[in-house]
């Protein structure tokens, strides 16, 4: 049962950051040097995956794909803390195969040490913001309207890629994962501390504006 | 409880103008001058963020981020006057603290005057269409498919931000913020009334025709 | 009554026009020279506005926008004979008007004859499919989920904009009012008699299919 | 009653295939060499059709318009065995006649042979993830929120497009279909073998992880 649930992260990180990594290859290399073109495209296809994806596994595990959000789970109770260890190990195997099966496809060698640098407090800042901001439409969304999270994370997602400098990783497996991309998505692994910490940051805001905002005596 | 809706409102606002102004820095950044393609990554980013933030925060304080919006609902019955002040304030500040932010994040002064100018009989007769039909979205909508509000005002102004001059202010809090930022997004403090002056004559058409296509004894 | 359904139809086939004409001169003012992003920018504001405009007034008027669809609609018994000339009188004057109030807004002349050439077989037969499939579309999606309706239909003309070589006008109001629009949009008013007879007698395969895909009896 | 649903599955081929062929065409006519423009157009026509055809058609016959899609149904048990071979020749007569139909539309010869190279391990493997995904995403979509199957098909292909370097055909009657338009969508007759092979596999490792991901005592 607990196994089942744990293929599900695995799968859906996978898909995921297959998804992120791929589409940034293949946007990368139509897009003839237009940043802005190809940005557009790994944004579309990134928001269009989680989609599908949170959709079709959030019935078997919720379909977190992402550490922050099962360690707040588990903090909120929705999760059980012994289930937390299968999470965490099923969401980071399966964004490093999300990588390598993303370079199979294109040919490339199956990890590469991203040189992509993405360093500095804005950067960080952006961390906290982009996490902040999806795990409050995680809580404020699954309350009212459980069948509009999966619209509702894409959608997030898609902004933050732009209106944050670091184009919003949000996901401490996801971050890990793509820092073994040197590819368009990639971040310099001397850059991962940095982001894991603005996505911790980020965490603990949420935790306490969602108290502030939906109070427990106010859940359904 | 209003101090709840207020914060409400208050996040909103600020996640709605940093996406603007930050989703406008991003793409003016990587676009290499080309305008229609900034203004597309900048539309989505737009449409995105206000699908995910309305979703979120309309069960607790409505999420109007605008104060158009709220006047409205007064005039309707749906707000107590008694706490339009607070909706209004939460509001600009929110509004203002949400260009400080994207700044922050792009490594920008916290706020900086527009010189972008917007005027001229042509800007406000846009700002005239793009206010009178939001209201009437929302009227609409909420009226028959509450749920489908915050689609369908995100997908209103997605195509505001093509078909009118002024690409689709629309809401003062958000106007004066934007006044604030000298970037793709801004509007010169010197054209501030003019918007505001249409924003407020688009309420007053809408008003009168949301009195025409749903009178009172068919609403629900 | 009918007049308050004539308003709502005259309503949104003046925003359905404007958000055509309009976005279409932003999109070419912008794209300096790239048709493809200029079609694509068109195609994101014609279909945001098709679902805002269609959820908002389908509850008063069924939101036709379109003579064809309001003929159809007359033929299988869902809109009254009686109705039909305000009906169509309604999209005529609002799709002349969206016309109008687009070039106010970007400082054109109120009208003026569009030199855009349209013609040939190929043109007609894509309003053949154009016009076929946005009525199979409706016919299919109102029998058993209503609420998609407004969704299929923007999906149906974004996808219809790119793969006719016409760029689906599909509506017989919508071709009228884009003759008098010498811009992006435009169509040569020599070249609407042939679109006219593509989009009826794409009305007439729909009509024929329907009764096959969905026979009598087996409606709800 | 099944001519019906093999009208259905012809129609919904057809306009599928037209759509993918067509708007490749339009896409690379207007693109002025720019892939990335044009395959994101490719994409948003083809995700856009996919959400429409399926609402629409789903209620008739299930709307699969692929091979695989339906063969899996039939071990699932979900389609009868005896109404396979229509489903079959539907999708690929269907898929002949929608090229067909693109190419007269824009006025090209009815068939074309493609010499759009796509070989290689890499192009397979493409089509392996793609295809597992898309069956994947039908099986659990289907199973807790039907209504959302469009929805999450569209947009799967809409990443897979992105992120596979196939462009995910991710169908034997359209990779038949496409390889008769020696155009944007083309892919060499040559090639085609191939591309079924992977979907094949992606169908047999699908079926697979749905057994673990969703086991039958747990199906509603």
């Amino acid at each position: 049962m607990l196994l089942r649930r744990a293929l599900a992260e695995l799968l859906g990180t996978m898909l995921l950051v297959a998804t992120v990594v791929g589409s940034g290859v293949m946007a990368e290399r139509l897009a003839g040097g237009n940043v802005a073109l190809a940005l557009l495209a790994n944004t579309a296809a990134t928001a269009a995956a989680l989609l599908a994806l949170i959709t079709m596994l959030a019935p078997v595990s919720g379909a977190h794909f992402n550490p922050v959000v099962s360690v707040v789970e588990a903090l909120g109770g929705a999760l059980p803390w012994r289930a937390l260890p299968a999470y965490l190990s099923a969401q980071l195997i399966g964004g490093v195969a999300g990588t390598v099966l993303a370079h199979l496809m294109f040919e490339l060698p199956p990890v590469s040490l991203s040189t992509h640098a993405r360093a500095g407090p804005a950067q960080i800042l952006s961390e906290v913001v982009a996490t902040a901001g999806l795990l409050l439409v995680i809580a404020g969304v699954s309350r009212a309207r459980p069948a509009a999270v999966a619209g509702c994370v894409a959608a997030w997602i898609a902004a933050a890629y732009w209106f944050t400098a670091s184009t919003s990783f949000a996901n401490p497996a996801v971050t890990i994962a793509r820092a073994l991309s040197d590819t368009f998505a990639g971040i310099r692994p001397l850059d991962v501390p940095g982001f894991l910490v603005g996505q911790a940051g980020g965490a603990v805001l949420a935790v306490l504006a969602t108290r502030a905002l939906w109070p427990r005596q106010e859940q359904a």
